[in-house]
């Protein structure tokens, strides 16, 4: 199927937005309902980091299933320009789709202000310690140890990415790629979301930063720098990603021969090479 | 294949019923086995607020199983409303199906009241605390607050459930469809549950209120209006997330030209499209 | 494919062997290791009751993967019982099938126990308060209240058995149905853990309950007929809840025509019609 | 598709360390993050046991969509011993396989101490106390209760990674192998991890263990013979696993016919038969 770049510029809108709903949802939930709830003694009633690692795992396969058939399902800047580099998706639609990634990051990070603003308000009146919910913070101070975990955590992603969307390496399980790309997500929040909460993905963590801002919060990163390194980060690794996963995995395989499967096999929900 | 009105009621019935045995049973669990196991020092018993969000889940992929076949597993008012608004679904089999969804809600929460009653009597005897076991309740006082949240919540149910079950969308995804709607369920408990208790379901909340109310419940939320926000909510947001849905990515879709896989990949046991 | 007998009782014996291996396993792990790890400060170790739940579900799944194909996996009287009176099965096979299961479970809490023997004789020398370890106890004593849980969540659990392992129903999902089962076992045990521990299953909790009678615990729950409650239970849940779903589910089904899918849609490692 | 042995190395290098990046990332973040967040009242920031069972889950998965189709990803010297033993593998290839596996989980291991020294020196400045992320140690001193502990685990690892791959016994869901695999490995991890940390896998163990030696950590289990018993062991398991697996299941089936399902329905991404 063929699609208007406006179209789809609007799913990769609608997409991202999904994601940041159920993301920055979650750590809503667990930041400020924290208290235990007073009818169940010694009850944490938001699922704790389990669910973060959760929460934004299913928000990734939300917005894939949102949209990948129209957009591919990039959700984040670091996997367009990895794409780019590789030869995967044409340039000229880079900044659109990174665009579209920063606006409905934007719009979900609003969206979440608004549904939870009545308790927010209770939990935090200043603004002053909650801009955490929306986007990342390291923590160790100073520039090297964040960026390093990003470029680490970045180059899983979109190895991993690769890995699963193509058919020569993963033709059977293709049915369930866009799961299988959840699970990556909630398998970096698990053992990489220690030193920079694991953006991974500058659109994720740079529409709702600016959201923070423009709603008001104070503490939102922008002033000392620390915006930088989930953006830069990301971009690095994505590439870096790629290219390790084309050079020991890729090449190898397109070198091995002709496809072992046929087209019939490829799941349009979350099929890398289709364009 | 075909069948009657009277046998999709009593799939819907038995299929609400499942759901709600399981949901209301995880809430039930974690409320009045809220005390940590004197066995087992420093650990709760019952799984906490990950298990909810889990058990919900699982509650309606058993849902699906049950009726998926039969009646298309609405098991929700606000999805049949969004169905039959968006063309899917005939407007003259949504009163029954409503119907059923609040008796099967209805039966659930009196299984699992006579499952736990040995318990509940030790627990809570005058019945005076537990009323949130079978139904939501607001985080913050007022209308407004939970009413955003349910529409928020449900727009997202329903508009994912249509992209899960959009052959055009979604093809070879089609096989696990239901745990897909199961998981978009976890996911809506981990990200928006704090606010109301993510009811996005008018039957799921006003059958099981009205059982506690029935078996002499206090504080079931009727007096001061509580009841009304889950009921309107989830409907407004149903029909908000598939009227979303079909003009970002559904008619772009349809527009786009036929269908790219044959009718073979398409899972009966959550195939929307299949009435 | 047509196996022996011998095959199928070996093939009994150790699926149920593997299930009670990953059950009474994750029991013993949440039990004997409660105590807070020294060096993670306020850390539980071992899991809590969301790692019970995922443990038995698990424990279920890898059961079926070592015995759906020769035996069907059934691994639990209440499901062999209800599979023959509901015609599924035929009745000369159940006493051998049951005492396959009983010794596969009794064999599965042996090794458990050699397994962690070093570490029990530290957290309860006398073997005086970890016999719930292997086998079920009420959380309110008499007779009813564990009944009616037991004959409930073994209802659900074979009504379910049969939804999914039902081509009419669920030709698809049939890829993933042993899946499918270990998330039936992990949702009653989020939702219905409380009243009687979920044993669901004659086997489970009888044959490891004569291992910790031989084994020299106290409190094994024979002196005071505790024992019985979740042997009879599951019988009676397991037979009701399969009429229940042939009622009201499975005969609709039929009576709707033939097969929409044909013979090769269908898991051979769950398939209960396949014999 | 046939690949020179210099490239399967790499697969299984590259696949190795995807594995511990993950596995040893979690444990890194639950042990050094095992603080409170100040920002989250009561509220642990690590996800605790569960996910360390579901993060060295999530690692195989990882680690066999890496490479799974290069070098079959046994990423573990007791599967690939195991496989060899039974006639599944050459021998001729073992030792390199070991070599590459070993290498990979060195590098993987250095990777995360990386990612995470500059929270490590904060939070165990003289790495006295923190080897235990890297590798496992027992819960009861002395050989014997370790090694019967890693017997047990490697032989359910392996036993039931035949039995996923096995085509007589599993065709169906051979879609999902390579998940099916990663949930015998967070099962595992739930019920088996109390007395030695689940090792399970030789390399896994030695590699990161290796590094912490050379990075500094004292108290690294050389010195006292502790790193014998996650290398024994497995490789004992696994070969145990593998018979057993073979005498009761594989066996019968071969004997019971000719395939039941062709070739198309095998999984590329995760086939032990393939070679």
């Amino acid at each position: 199927m063929k699609f208007t770049l406006a179209q789809e510029f609007m799913a990769e809108v609608l997409g991202t937005m999904v994601l940041i709903l159920f993301g920055v949802g979650v750590v809503a939930m667990v930041v400020i309902f924290a208290a235990t709830d007073p009818a169940v003694p010694g009850q944490v009633v938001n699922g704790g980091y389990t669910n973060i690692t959760l929460g934004w795992g299913f928000g990734v396969l939300m917005g894939i299933f949102v949209a990948g058939t129209i957009s591919g399902a990039h959700l984040n800047p670091a996997v367009t320009v990895a794409l780019a580099a590789t030869g995967r998706f044409p340039w000229s639609k880079v900044l659109p789709y990174i665009a579209a990634q920063l606006v409905g990051a934007f719009l979900g990070a609003a969206i979440v202000f608004a549904v939870y603003s009545a308790r927010w308000v209770q939990f935090d009146p200043d603004l002053a310690r909650t801009a955490g919910v929306f986007s990342t913070f390291p923590a160790v101070p100073g520039f090297w140890p964040g960026f390093i975990d990003q470029v680490v955590g970045t180059a899983l992603l979109v190895g991993l990415i690769l890995a699963i969307g193509d058919k020569l390496n993963n033709p059977a399980g293709a049915a369930w790629g866009g799961l299988a790309v959840a699970f990556v997500v909630m398998a970096i929040g698990m053992s990489f979301g220690g030193m920079h909460g694991y953006a991974i993905n500058p659109a994720r963590d740079l529409g709702p930063r600016l959201f923070s801002l423009v709603a008001g919060f104070q503490n939102t990163g922008f002033s000392n720098g620390v915006w930088l390194v989930p953006v830069i980060g990301p971009l690095v690794g994505g590439v870096l990603g790629a290219f390790i996963y084309d050079f020991f995995i890729g090449r190898p395989l397109a070198r091995a021969g002709e496809a072992v499967v046929g087209e019939q096999g490829v799941d349009p929900a979350y099929n890398l090479d289709q364009r």
